[in-house]
């Protein structure tokens, strides 16, 4: 028997009608590529998305296109998130740190129509224009004054464009698990695989993120999303914004300490939210001008670890708490939010730090295990190893033409991550499956270590990798950037760590390097370093 | 084109899935029938919530089928919410105010098959058993020592049954729109209709109403809802605290100004929901005690208009804010929340307690218009009176074995509510469709009328009602319940009003009265008093 309640899809179109009724004044900041700050309402996004759809239908788009972006975060970035989705066309947000060959891969592969793309981008794309034909032409996001001189085909200026069109437009309804947009995982190894979010996950996932066991966001939110609308969907906010009324604060191409600070000292944003690496230029910066981020309340940290050293820095210096989160392009991305909780605020301040660690606790929505190599779950005890297997509504269940379900297990998702959880479901994530070191039959978490070294005064970053051992089969190595001027030696670093991890943990080797390379996601990329390192300590 | 998201069903066992792993230790304390107070956590309730899973499978219940109860709210009866509905039965709610004829009514309507009751309410259904005698046993929801002898036929001790039961259950999947539990409304004229609830319906509300534009629920909350968990399920409450963690604090039978102020005292609840009949008991209690609510921040006051001076003295004389929401049992019930928002929090005191007196804005997932006669849609000038009308995903489209369909219009729900919407969608209710008086051609709303005079310091109760008028068709009478001791007069009555309402909104008289009548859910019943003084001005 059903129940009798109304059959309403959950759309994006949905999200913004919502905003432009009850939120119509919500301000949205952005730093343009122009160079200067531009201001507006959620009324006036709405306005303008609707004339993205107008234009969608000129030319003739179909539901289920795919239409590209390759911008920053921005108001106009903005508008597209709504005018392409709710349009019913698929929103393929770029991430232009890709590789060229790699850029040439997904806009083929996903058969992007049109993109839309910032004025910085648009020599990326002349670049490769040769190599992705099937693109019937290209927006420029820029005023018609700004319009570049460009060799890319069948270019158009963004603005000149919108203002042609009508801002009456009926958004159409369709079945709620319709594609909605879509991102490309940067893969350290083999092409990148498209990841097909639908209308439904992606509301629900904006539902699930709000509430104070997550984000914690409301009309009185005003937040600034480093994280980037070009990847991951900025972890959802853009939608979580249009339900909520809150402010946004977009940082457009500035993602320095300085550009950060300017417009965190204009706009007074209480959240800020973005990858570690991130927050090192903002805390550097702020440590040589020496001033303090008076209005952040909560900064949320998510894509790689947030180390222990970041934490206390944040909280002791900025009073700001931070809220570790974890997630995954394959996730929409939410997975996991350490939120200041009935746990986490009632702890003494070391303790609590030790918890705010951790990756945090599955937001509603999302289910969690941790299996043994035969799939097996493994117990909450915080202590045991194990595969990270996720499942829920907005947890992808196949790549985009893609046949590959090695890691589809009994309807679960593996995440590629090894975890412990503890008994108050706390989620710790160790390493990935493929960097864990496996020495004389234990587990040693890279992760771990390298937030125990980074933690050293005198090192920038840090990257453990496993080493072929005669003895333990794999032993850790410790590949260091010293900060400028430093002169600390591997002794000194080893005595650094000698009290904060186990003794079979100690690196067999630290070694000094000038650089380490990175994914485009900004992650430590080990494959090749474990190449050169592999037989590091058997020479 | 589908996204490649997992279809994962929302079901009201993931809630309790949820909250058994993420918040075992969450607090669920319970003022018993059997007169002492209870306390265990969510773990426990899980725990118990698979015993009445494998009870209902023992007695072969089938998905669907309906299983009731008759019950404060407690511990057992959260219990029951979670095992009845995540077994894939479908939980009735009956509300013991329902006049015994309605009680027969609605348990054969439903055709339950078993009902869990409260001691309380025992002699209840053994007056009523002859006329019920579809259902298959009854379970008196109380320890073995506490087992009342009753007539009823097939009785059993909850408590007996439950310890006989292994806490080891698999919760079914099924389809997400499958009914879950169900709802009669106590309408003022004819037979109570039900009101059909769906698992998708229940976790996209519990889901909408958490954030804190709506009632802001996190681990940190200690609840106490007085709104029961026989109507409207307690405002998703239960629902939403799996969410979130949140600790319950349930008054059980004890809903008077001292036993409510007891457990306040006693466990320290930062909110309280319930309707403005309840408060106003609260509020005198603690005048009498001289005493403050120090714990309470936020006072959720729905189910009828909250008065202005509820509003003041809440604020004034206890610190917490009220959040005024609307909603109906057709609505899952959430439609509306006045939450301290944006726009609230930085008005002048007076200004601010003007606008709380307005229903709110539509949580995300309701949409809300108001329309003319012919059901065009008026304009949000917040002056403009119209027919509410609302549409989303928790709000019915049909009601239970029942033709008709007076109320559905193009996908839309007419509520039977008059409202007036502003440009920020603060939806203010002028009154029930069949309550406004319509003096001369322009409309007269008998709430705001009786929420002015209720602001009498003499005054306990008004009603507004429209009378026969020779020359305007109809005016307002006031008929008001003095206090005790009080001598105010009509004249007095008038004068005091005078200042605080249109000049012809004053009522044509005033009339004392010892009582006025009430629905199961404590809303003025008008229909009687119409008819009893329809003719009083014609005289
Ligand atoms: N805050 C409120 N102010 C005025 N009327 C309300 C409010 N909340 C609920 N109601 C009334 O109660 C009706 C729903 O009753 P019920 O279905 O019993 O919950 C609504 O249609 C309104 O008429």
């Amino acid at each position: 028997m059903l129940g009798q309640m109304m059959e309403r899809p959950l759309l994006i179109s949905g999200l913004l009608e919502h905003a432009e009724i009850t939120h119509p004044d919500a301000g949205i900041v952005s730093r343009r590529c122009e160079g200067d700050i531009h201001r507006y309402t959620m009324k006036d996004a709405a306005v303008r998305a609707r004339k993205v759809a107008n234009l969608l239908q000129r030319w003739g788009i179909q539901q289920g296109d795919r239409i590209a972006t390759l911008a920053w975060n921005g108001y106009r970035h903005y508008e597209l998130y709504f005018g392409v989705s709710g349009y019913g066309a698929v929103l393929h947000t770029i991430n232009p740190r890709l590789f060229p060959e790699q850029l040439v891969y997904i806009i083929n592969h996903a058969e992007d129509r049109w993109i839309f793309v910032d004025l910085t981008f648009v020599p990326l794309l002349e670049k490769i224009q040769d190599q992705i034909t099937g693109v019937e032409g290209f927006v420029v996001l820029c005023d018609e004054d700004k319009m570049p001189a460009t060799s890319l085909p069948n270019a158009h200026c963004y603005e000149t464009l919108i203002a042609a069109e009508s801002d009456v437009f009926s958004w159409p309804e369709f079945d709620e698990r319709a594609a909605a947009s879509m991102c490309y995982t940067s893969g350290t190894t083999g092409n990148p695989k498209g990841v097909l979010y639908s209308h439904r996950s992606t509301v629900l996932h904006a539902m699930a993120s709000i509430g104070e066991e997550a984000l914690g966001l409301a009309s009185t939110s005003c937040f600034l999303p480093v994280v980037p609308m070009f990847h991951v969907n900025a972890w959802g906010t853009p939608y979580s914004a249009a339900i909520t009324g809150a402010k946004q604060v977009f940082p457009g191409p500035g993602m320095d300490g300085a550009s950060l600070w300017e417009l965190i000292e204009a706009e007074k944003p209480d959240l800020l939210l973005g990858v570690p690496t991130v927050w090192l230029m903002l805390l550097n910066h702020m440590d040589s001008i020496g001033k303090k981020l008076d209005s952040v309340q909560n900064v949320v940290i998510g894509g790689a670890a947030a180390p222990l050293s970041m934490i206390r820095k944040f909280q002791e210096v900025h009073d700001a708490f931070v809220i570790h989160a974890w997630g995954m392009t394959e996730m929409s991305p939410i997975g996991s939010v350490n939120s200041p909780n009935i746990h986490t605020l009632q702890l003494p301040l070391e303790q609590r730090y030790a918890l705010q660690a951790k990756q945090g606790r599955p937001v509603y929505g999302v289910e969690m295990k941790i299996v043994d190599d035969n799939n097996q779950e493994l117990p909450r005890d915080g202590k045991t190893f194990g595969r990270l297997l996720v499942r829920g509504p907005w947890i992808i269940n196949g790549y985009y033409k893609n046949a590959d379900r090695s890691s589809f297990i009994d309807g679960w998702f593996d995440t590629g991550d090894v975890a412990t959880i503890d008994p108050n479901n706390y989620m710790h994530i160790v390493d990935r499956s493929k960097d864990v070191i496996k020495s004389g039959g234990e587990w040693i978490s890279s992760i771990d270590l390298e937030n125990a070294a980074v933690g050293h005064p005198e090192l920038l970053e840090c990257c453990v990798i496993g080493a072929h051992h005669p003895k333990w089969d794999e032993r850790p190595l410790l590949l260091a950037i010293r900060k400028e001027g430093s002169k600390v030696t591997e002794d000194e670093v080893k005595e650094f760590l000698s009290d904060k991890i186990a003794k079979w943990w100690m690196p067999d080797a630290v070694i000094f390097v000038d650089s380490l390379p990175h994914t485009a996601t900004g992650k430590l990329l080990k494959v090749d370093l474990r190449k050169e390192y592999e037989n590091y300590l058997i020479q």
